[in-house]
């Protein structure tokens, strides 16, 4: 092991930096937002991982920009690459040196969710309800792993290895999107119902929305439309075969009759969540129904959404009372009579991730082209979460460990 | 044919009466309620069907509270079964005398959705929007079936023929519940997600509800609970083995708890629609996110929401503003939390009668007496009409012809 | 635990016995049939089970008939239910104390095909190809479960739990069908393509044949038909609401015609396998191939078969060269003349055991009564087999510690 | 319309010939290979398509090799695109000047199986049995479309409608392939059960081997592989991606391992069909079985074979008693061991032609490039069927009325 175990956490509002942690251990102890029943948890079925890549996420940005009860020194993320350097006592598969992605959300392989593929739910790891995920908020207390190692619970359950060491470290640019964007994009392809010829709206050019694009051209997307008020971002967008629809000019529904010659597309994804802001004449100002009320209203009839988006519970920055209680005013009317399905949660990454991963290593995809993938130290973390709440066009990867040096 | 062609129709707000109107013929001519780019439309393709059993149905009581911009002499039914009398000159496979049940979504097997099998968003058979229905505002105006004859059109698509007319008459009261309320609330238990040893929640004691704890049944659910704040419409879902939470005493949680041990269900049918009132405390208002929001809360993470209660784009006597535009305030945030799905709109009926009327003559399933349907006059009629409203435990069935006497 | 463990053992073409064995540990020793690569296997994950019904199987008839290599002394039983008295360093959520059902194919709960729930052909278990189960032969060697004590590994994977101990020895006749039988005839029926309404042969009418009907029931069947040589298990199929078809009198096609008005069914399930034997004319003579020829016959275009029965690799008791190897001449242009689908293989039992389990809790079907279930010693196991053998209509049972006395 | 109607008409074995047909009109008229009980049949859903491009397929083969019974003058084809220059009195939809893909399942649109969208097993159109096509022996006599003109019946049904003439008539190659084979091959992906990621494995490098692969790989697969033993289709193989299996070297197994480094696929496709031929060593003799059993050893575990590949049930020319009644010899032990699964039938066009005309219109797929595709004439056909029964890697698209010139 290195010398020292040093992490990216939160701070408070707006700020994140680089703080020394303790080495992890077989054991959930004592820290900030660690759930109190799950303090002295012993951990024998777990790793810890080096970590090659671990990138910085949308969803870390809610906490950091103070919109949730996140604990000061609370260690970020979950979008976690690495190499496996001790194994614990009943770990029977993963082996020392192994390459490994992480699934972002933690699951136990044991209960009836699991059994049944539902890793995003997993009713043993999170005391609080079902489903987890590393260095996040009521998520259990997991630490994250914008560090240099990590404990990784369920092992053999959890990981998926790459099947050769050289090959990763070659593609692991790409490989790092399967711990959660890559399998999120694509979940919400494939909840929105996205197959051979459709077509296809994707609201939010963020990193997530860019890996849905991709995920739904993967699937045979005839036409996949990217929405956003970003310029730089719906640049990247077009960079590898979308359409575009910038919505500092309106709603959507006119500029894609424009692309397909009607203002509907088969399937919808939004890739924003709640904190969305109006566009056109309400541009900038939030909104949280607005994107699924605008995609109610340009998915025509028979057609499906999928929400990776995140949608929460309570929001103590709400713009109003019923934003704060996670309520929202949803013409669902509008979707009743053109029979429309919706799909909501977490992403179960381990659906997904061994597929996506044959496509990276077989060269059918390139998802850190397409969603503009970067490479950053642990110490260059701080500023890129800055950089990203700005609005680059850009997913960041933290290079803790020296393995991307040159990527 | 008979002498005459008489037919239930609405008046204006609380009242419907018996009317004389013309005989069907193949051709869609001008009336109340009728779109004008339907006016004159050619029906080669259709039947005339001597109506046997034709009920009364909860949407249309949307109407007849005046909730809606219906014209007077609309002429109501959307739920036929009948006897084929006349066949027009392009249908080759439906016969004269063939017993018939009528889907109440007409469409055209044409067009691109039903080719998908989603005849409830047919795209040829209503100008205005996809989707359509007998005796109906804002369907396209094909004239309804609480009379002596109605014209089906598409014929050949639409109907579901009877193997045996002894038998179907036999069976009538049962097999009267395909056109309609038996794939409706089918179609929720199906989008709900239950299968064998499912625990369901249905909201709702009406036909619809009914018809779905029914269904929920037949697809092998270990245990069925039904809610509403009506004590006969409970007692009558305690008849065929379903649980029940009466609503005026609370959320429907606790109550669920008592039965399973735990407060959610696997899986939940919304029965009501958007003319929900409040319960517990709040009994008797209209609220209309009320059932959708109490479902997100009793539905286990990893469910799903079967919708067939109908939700409208807009809803003049709406209890606010929001309400009259067809808005409603969810906590999606529960749902997203909980990996929810939700699926919304018309049953598309042709995807379930057949298999349904299979179990009703094989005796897998006794929906008449499930529903306590009951054979009227169609002089009866606008009396079914007003105690249907007033909460009768009783699903109406028009004797309009004679068949059903001694039913 | 008790002072000896005593098992139903394989002794001889036709010959099974009681033995004393050692008493499970955790940790898979070598003995009988046991693979050399699986030879001391350590097993922290598993739990000791003390039997409390543990059933014969038509597919150990196999082995005791001597159509295969298994050793003498091969421990048999691979449907086990039964009590947790200890479990492994590495279980976490089972306990001592609870009452299990344990399904008959052993899965890691780490690999590939179990992370895809396909149980049945687990990657970790069996060192000679995907797929294992308790005491049979070519499986990996994990000791038997017709003794008074067995090793289950990765328990916490494996187990169904059930909820309460006294409802559960009250339904455990039923609760014990759901090791192996019950979701082996559900999954038959499944993959048939049965649903609501659906008509249903089944070739065969010993329990995994009548689970297959019960199953096909469950899933709201409209007909179900059993065929059959044997007249008492066809009088079995009778009591509880089966048709059937005496296999003795002919093809089935003509008395399916009589039964349905049509020659064909939808959906067919094979619940025979390799031993299967001609009817007709040809009754008694051993014919690899007539099941499925006969099942493609009368199975109407469209429709799907599901192959529970078991079709080995290799048979040294086939009548001829083909069968000898596995080979079967088999019709297939008649099913791709008919569009039909084909699904064979073990049934993934984890897949279905919770929602059965349901519906037994809950009283909606009754599985033990169906197949006649009854409840015998250890040591009236070998009666047992070779009375089954014989043509029994009746699933023996082997109440091994005593759990049973009164069932 | 033109002064005469020249068709391809089958002689004898091994012989076609251009000759003259009478124009088709709204009746089936009796002739050669007509069933004498469509005879006569009204056709007033029908209209009459001028044809654009009328494909030469694999199955027409076995016809023009006298493996069938197939009469002198039997009008071949039954992959047709077409402009519509006449309607009959009940088509609605489709319009006199429409270019359109027509799929050679004849369909009625009105039946059950029609409903359920199993198109390939129409219940109305053939008197003998399930399914239908144009210009095939024993498939009801519908007359071919490799001609200037032709029926469709059901128009308004079986049509698919391009949106756009010139854009159609500018990639009309590509949009040929959508009457039958870009489907099939599609199917048998499907069907296989190709998915992000998947390895797949085509047995037959022909038209509907490269319309299957191009298929999986539209589907997202990570790998391709084609196996045949003629050099130039393996050729045209590697143009678009896929990695090739030359059979003439042995067995598939070794091969696939070298590719993939496992001897087995996910997913296998079978598109030879009954009149496979040896490999390896047994190079050139005919073996039925031999394709099946291959796929069955070289799929993994859980994996499915897509089966587009025709089997008879009954062939005059078989190698012996057992192929000439249709009976394959399959070791389906082999099979059962893994859990596949098998779906065979003619693919159902309908499901699929819609979706992969997108994919074609939005330049995601180059299907006529893969294919190899090549304009002829009317009287080259001859030579086409000859080049492609020696085994030129060409799809031969006869350009009957001019429309191609130039392509």
């Amino acid at each position: 092991m290195a010398d020292t175990n040093r992490a990216v956490a939160y701070q408070g509002p707006g700020e994140v930096a680089v703080i020394d942690i303790d080495f992890p251990t077989f054991e959930l102890k004592d820290g900030p937002g660690v759930n109190p029943a799950n303090v002295g948890r012993q951990v024998p079925h777990g790793v810890i991982v080096k970590t090659i890549a671990t990138n910085i996420c949308g969803s870390d940005q809610h906490m950091v920009r103070g919109r949730t009860t996140a604990p000061a020194d609370l260690v970020l993320g979950h979008e976690i690459t690495g190499e496996v350097v001790e194994t614990g006592r009943d770990v029977e598969f993963v082996k020392v040196g192994d390459i490994v992605s992480v699934p972002f959300n933690i699951a136990c392989g044991r209960c009836r969710n699991c059994k049944e593929r539902k890793t995003g739910i997993c009713l043993n790891v999170n005391p609080d309800r079902p489903g987890s995920a590393y260095g996040y908020v009521d998520m259990g207390g997991w630490v994250g792993g914008q560090a240099n190692y990590v404990l990784v619970p369920y092992a053999d359950w959890n990981l998926l290895r790459f099947p050769d060491r050289d090959q990763a470290l070659e593609k692991i640019m790409d490989l790092t999107m399967l711990s959660d964007i890559f399998p999120t994009g694509f979940h919400g392809a494939v909840t929105a119902g996205v197959g051979v010829g459709s077509t296809v709206y994707v609201a939010g050019a963020g990193p997530v929305g860019l890996a849905a694009a991709t995920g739904a051209l993967l699937l045979g997307a005839a036409v996949v439309i990217v929405g956003d008020m970003n310029a730089d971002r719906l640049a990247q967008a077009r960079t590898f075969g979308c359409e575009t629809v910038d919505l500092t000019k309106g709603d959507p529904g006119e500029q894609i009759e424009q692309i397909l010659g009607v203002p509907e597309v088969d399937c919808a994804i939004d890739a924003v969540g709640f904190e969305a802001k109006g566009h056109g004449a309400d541009s900038g100002h939030e909104a949280p129904a607005t994107v699924l009320n605008s995609l109610m209203d340009i998915t025509a009839a028979g057609g499906a959404l999928g929400i990776p988006g995140l949608y929460v519970t309570g929001d103590p920055g709400g713009i109003d009372e019923a934003a704060k209680k996670g309520s929202l005013s949803l013409s669902l009317g509008t979707g009743w009579a053109k029979s429309l399905a919706f799909t909501t949660g977490q992403c179960p990454v381990m659906k997904y991730h061994r597929g996506l991963m044959q496509a990276i290593l077989h060269d059918r995809v390139q998802i850190a082209k397409n969603v503009n993938a970067k490479a950053i130290t642990l110490d260059e973390a701080p500023r890129g979460y800055a950089e990203f709440d700005a609005g680059a066009a850009t997913k960041y990867v933290i290079n803790a460990n020296g393995y991307l040096d040159g990527k």
